[in-house]
């Protein structure tokens, strides 16, 4: 029985990639190219930095993958196109079906874990008025890592203070829905892209196409 | 002063995508989609699995990101055509400027020093000769992680019995720079594919654009 419900929070409850309309207003052309390059680049930095012994937070990650995204791309990195682009990060779109898919849940315990630190996640839960729905905002900050670490996994088991076989962790992205499973949780990919699995030696418990069909099948389980 | 060169194999001596032909062959008008996705998702798997303390050997996490390649792709995973490809691993193209390169190293040590394990780039560089121009062929197999881990870097400084601040350490891919210049080597990056470099707050050493340039103004310094 599911008794905590831990969730990724970039990519499964706000999408990353409606930061894609600002980066064509500040680089006409050239909004699809660098959102999707951003976005590779800063989970790619999260990885390396936290094999390298080289911790820093998701928001300075953040800021670097976008500048080699410009520089790669050849488009001058103005300071104050930066500072636009990054603070989109802290308004997000939410997916419209979040908030009903966490009252589905019913009165089982409901975390974010995220690799953000929270000076950045917390502005974005505290604007789309998620915080209402949750008990608490976990960040991989906490651990001075970044997922797949099965640290950063075992802060929601810690703070919500029940044992991973009893929580169902969350996320839209291949890679955490591996490393989450590899750490022992009961896990739901929220196949949002429906792409193939990631060939990482686990597979999801659920997989579904949103949010609101995973907890359906949770809670009539 | 340098006493000992330390070289990764796969980007830096080896062209991995020289399997674009045979993807072409196997794949016809994908080539060039399957070449640059399968190495994208080869080290990101190094990557995930090292953090996710699931190791594998470096031959399964490149036949892992071949089948997921494929899938992405919506093309069929033949068995005899994954044979085909993984074996094209065996026969990549070397660079043409390496053995004139190591040569003009002189006595100093070298080494490989690869994510690849021994059966894989062994079979390699017996093919190409390259074991005439080099005292070992270190892998992080040994390790049982991958780069940018620390301990791979270790792996040259043991091996060769060279203080790492006596080591030039040598690759083409922006990442592995990065792991080891943290790691404390003295780093020459080929830069290849005229690429920016990494913002992971390292820089490298040296830049050239191939490896014969740099054992130039690494031995005539």
């Amino acid at each position: 029985m599911i008794e905590g419900i831990a969730l990724d929070a970039y990519g499964t409850l706000y999408d990353v990639y409606s930061v894609e309309r600002k980066c064509e207003e500040a680089y006409p052309g050239s909004g699809v190219n660098i959102s999707r390059l951003w976005r590779q680049k800063q989970l790619e930095y999260s990885w390396l930095r936290t094999l390298m012994d080289r911790y820093e937070t998701f928001w300075h990650v953040t800021e670097d993958a976008l500048r080699y995204t410009l520089a790669e791309l050849g488009l001058a990195a103005n300071e104050g196109k930066i500072e636009a682009l990054m603070a989109s990060y802290l308004e997000l779109e939410m997916y419209p079906e979040v908030v009903e898919a966490l009252k589905r849940f019913g009165r089982r315990k409901k975390a974010i874990l995220t690799n953000g630190n929270l000076e950045m996640i917390e502005p974005l839960v505290r604007r789309t008025e998620l915080d209402r729905h949750l008990d608490a905002c976990l960040s991989a900050d906490e651990t001075g890592s970044f997922k797949t670490r099965p640290d950063v996994y075992q802060l929601a088991v810690d703070r919500l203070g029940i044992a991973k076989e009893r929580m169902l962790f969350v996320s839209s992205n291949g890679w955490d829905v591996a490393g989450a499973k590899a750490f022992g949780f009961t896990v739901g990919w929220i196949n949002r892209r429906g792409l193939p699995p990631e060939e990482l030696g686990v597979r999801a418990d659920y997989t579904v196409s949103n949010l609101l069909e995973l907890a359906e099948r949770v809670v009539d389980a």
